[in-house]
């Protein structure tokens, strides 16, 4: 195969959360590896976290300045630079990369301003350079299968478009100690709420699967949580170019619902729904027929649904979490072991007695049903 | 960090399915490195495989028994093997491994055959070396949960066990060209159809929540596709030491069921319901109280229910698999653009236009919001 | 018990829908005889429709005029009356029998346009009688319990509201053969469409769980359908007097949705969801607990919830639909029976057949049980 | 219209549970008027129950043989009678009304022992009489609809058949207070637990579905709760005559359960799967096809399946209960009013306050719409 590509991380640090996905995202399909970073605004930090990643030292920056001119200098420098720092600090360190010469993969939402977000897409459009935004929610392969079939007219001319993302975690104050809800709640690093942090997902969901434009929308914003200085409840009604109505809701204090990103889409001739709880179906009807339930890659799957699958037909999401899970305890248990040091507390791996037990149940099954399936022993 | 551990792997060449499940599992969380194989029982396959992998051709075997004593000979040698072969090859090379002093981390069911079965146990007993079998169904987080709610004893004394895994992938006679259901369906490699293949899985997900070990065990196998030499459909009902009382359903022509692993448990306190196909959430209710949805991480997630999750409590399964989608689109991406390559076609990654998009949504929601809610241009 | 009540009916004729619906929902819990009708304003089709329902032909009238007075007069006339004209022909019969004595029940909405329905809100105040609006979604047992427990604080203060009433009958243009489509979708008869068909069910409902009242709406009104008159989807936007904010969708070109009514509502303490189309279900929240799902009648059910329940906790609505089919079929295959004609096409009732069988199952399986599980045949 | 049919009741007096749904289901289609009965073997208690039902005190027997008798010699005897006494007690008063010339629709087991039912099916047979057993479960529109679908070949051959009835309320000692619990866990009067009670009610749906008829089984019975007399959990092996497989489970003491009946049905060309906790529902999958959901009376009903709506399609199982509930509420309403007396606690219904809102609402919409969705006063 071709050599893996080298990523730089801005940003990410211990304590950070969205830098962990980037990296596990990144090592998912085996194309990249982490080779440098300027992993913190704090350099001891920074630096640990280098190690905690088994970054080369020679390449943790304390400032990602120095890392743009140093990576574009080196022959083995990153390919790419993953922008993974709060809202406010995602422009300054995009340009810096792009203008050195380096491919761009940043976390949304672009920018905490209209006008640094207009600089960035000036430089980016000089650039020559790929700048890539994580609208991850775009990555569902029955995302990208709606999108397809909207595409090609399996719904008609679209009428509406409803699409929602409702959460909770905010539904109270916010403890100092939140590092998340801190700046997110901070209108200087945030530039907008709700509507920022998840609006900005719905609407691109909403967008992507059906290649309609908005053209004008009305806001109805709401701070319910006393004391909150950002929106933490949007309602949206919205007008798109087609012609098409829809509205967007986003909350992060809808007690009862953790990640609720949900999207309707109706069309003159179909209509369907999927919603991220349950990302491995989606529903589609045609006017007049029984509703369909589309699977991921399952029967009805188009070339877009089904280009990114990991597994066949029918595993469902998570199928390769739970397997990663084996091979992380299996790893902790050898490190364990190897070091003559007692298997972590709460480790688990299936081992040879359930191995045995399988055998003899296969076994009692034959011997079983060799006998009308009379009782036997395991 | 500590080093990451080296593996090897037999089988999982050109072709195979399993092979790829297991070095994305290991990738996941970059405990391991793939640096040795024998990944075909064709020695050309095999090279090309390797080649594929990124395996250095000096490490990669036609055969497991020169890759065992030659990697046990390495100072680099691998840590631990993965033995993705079919289930009649599972036996000889974890023996030739396990005795070479290496760690084994194979493929369910240990074997298609007693008899060799209990030649591995011996082996593995002696080995002092792990054996880890990937039962995968038991990483699931909400599985693990399950496990230690019903261990507590929040379901009281266990009653009945339920479980069951239907598919109809093998609903109708398999073609000649489909390798995964050639030597399923062959005695002599499989050691048994449905219930070896997924019926071995739904039992050690119900030995594995509930604690319990069967004894005895009544069975109905059925091969209903003319021709099927092995069974297609098992029914079998179960007694278990404590006096608990169970069924086990395993099917693979059970019209429209993808991979349905379904388990259910009732005791006198409490009784549990969880899914594969919505592995996110898990029924749990007390006598006498309203029926609790349990979500993976959310509220009252056990620390064994909370040990190996990789995003925050109420990002669903499947979220870092569409985030990895980014990343592994944005590298095809730059490649293609780096080699002056046409955008590989369907390839799609979300780019400034789309960051724009919701910087000008974020700019007109507070832009109406400030006017009562007026409509505004996007 | 005391005598039954008497129902006179206005409107509900031969090829209407809601009456029959009204005389169904008369006849479940046995509190209502009726026994007069003004039934169409066609006389003949009145008469007919009279005869069969059963009505005297003595008390079959052709205009509503008549039958106020003619039954206000007699000693046994009607306790009340059911108003199940098209929307334009509410308020007038609605006022003759309020003046002439007589209790009203009468379909929504109140009228097709506000001056009409003022004049009805002026005669009903001064009538000192009845008048009840059959918004009959607040009949179900599980929104009387939303109700009870937004009413005692359950979910804290409320923020938000959501509720929607989607359907996809009217997507395509209606034949000028549907009776139905016909007068709701002209403006003169149904005073608005989908708002008024539907919307205002949707108002209702989040009015009467909440107990919020709305003070101020922005309402997008939509005809997708080529050559419509009124609305068949509507965006409202409303601001509720306690400060609550919420939407309001309704729509009638939907693909995909039958009568798809749903309730969320949002508190800073919980939230419950709620849905016709699983009407036994309510999911609840509190702010960092587990959800919960309340089922009609079951544990955690409210004096509310409980006060007009038919069957015991736990039988789903539409069981006694279900028996009831069992009862028609059998009056239709006794009145077969005893005219000495054949029996009906289609008509089914399980008989003495199935009891047997049902015996032999009981017998055989107490049969297996005494030979440990052995089989026996039934 | 034909006249009424006359019922008369045999059991169902005060503190019965089965007797009132049976009235109930005989009042929904206004097909029968419940004349005579037999309501209790207690005397006093029958009296009274009458008085309760507004039976004529001259029509109301201490005793089912005179019954029978005396309304055999009227001539307006009655048409059929209902008997819904305990298990032991339906064979005899069955033979009395079949022997006197009456139809009998009685309620299901047939009997309490097999010698029982072989003598009432003897006598049955040569009555000329109709026998209706009301195994209620097979009027759900959906199993209509499920039994044609089977029988036209929409699923080919059938291979296996699942079905399961899970309840809990007896998951723990039932108290002596409990009358439902008290004979039904009294062997002598049940003659059966579980399997009796609501495991022929499992049987009976999976029969009349596939119209298989079973030959053998191998049935594991227990009895969980301490001092139970009869089996409280069932779980059964069967054989068809046609050569299909299928499993039965019927539990109640499966905590988390209400009256969990469930079928599925597989075919070498398709499956379906029906749950009487969403009865409106039922999926259906052809072999390598998307999932379809059927809807009661939606697009795919057969002629079974819309045999015995009341409403049109999409209008839910439970619509007509919660409408009736207005009419309930009306009548508690109307009686107190009349009465003079205060409203009954607790009794609710919307008004001409809620018609009015409505009313605003609309002209609001109306008015917001023509100002390009500004904000209006409602």
């Amino acid at each position: 195969m071709s050599r893996r590509l080298r990523l730089g991380m801005v940003g990410g640090g211990r304590g950070a959360f969205i830098g962990g996905v980037h990296r596990i995202a990144a090592r998912i399909d085996g194309q990249w590896d982490l080779v440098a970073g300027a992993l913190s605004s704090d350099p001891q930090r920074a630096a640990q976290s280098a190690v905690d990643l088994g970054i080369d030292p020679a390449r943790s920056y304390a400032d990602f300045t120095d890392m743009a001119r140093a990576e574009a200098a080196r022959p083995d420098g990153v390919d790419a630079v993953a922008i993974v720092t709060p809202n406010h600090m995602h422009v300054a360190p995009a340009i810096a990369f792009l203008q050195a010469g380096i491919h761009v993969i940043c976390d949304k939402p672009l920018a905490a301003s209209m006008d640094e977000a207009r600089q960035l897409e000036t430089v980016a459009a000089g650039s020559g350079k790929l700048f890539v935004l994580t609208h991850n929610y775009t990555g569902y392969p029955l995302v990208r299968q709606a999108r397809e079939m909207v595409a090609r007219g399996d719904l008609g001319t679209i009428r509406s478009v409803h699409v929602e993302y409702a959460q909770d975690w905010l539904a109270e104050p916010a403890g100092a100690d939140n590092k998340q809800a801190d700046w997110r709640t901070d209108p200087a690093r945030a530039g907008g709420g709700a509507i920022g942090d998840i609006g900005t997902h719905a609407l691109n969901l909403a967008c992507y699967v059906t290649g309609e434009a908005p053209t004008h929308l009305a806001a109805e914003l709401s701070s319910f949580v006393p004391g909150r200085r950002v929106d933490d409840d949007a309602q949206v009604m919205l007008r798109y170019a087609s012609g098409a109505r829809g509205t967007l809701w986003a909350s992060q204090v809808a007690v009862g619902n953790e990640n609720a990103l949900r999207l309707r889409v109706y069309g003159d001739k179909g209509g369907l729904e999927w919603a991220q709880e349950s990302p491995n179906e989606m529903r589609f009807s045609r006017f007049g027929e029984t509703r369909r339930i589309m699977t991921r890659g399952g029967a009805g799957a188009t070339p877009a649904g089904s280009r990114n699958l990991r597994v066949p037909a029918g595993h469902p999401e998570g199928y390769l979490e739970a397997f990663a899970t084996i091979y992380a305890e299996a790893a902790a248990l050898i490190r364990a072991h190897d070091a003559g040091a007692p298997a972590p507390e709460g480790a688990h791996v299936p081992g040879i007695a359930d191995g045995m037990l399988g055998m003899r149940f296969i076994a009692a099954c034959l011997n079983s049903a060799a006998r009308d399936a009379g009782w036997v022993e395991i």
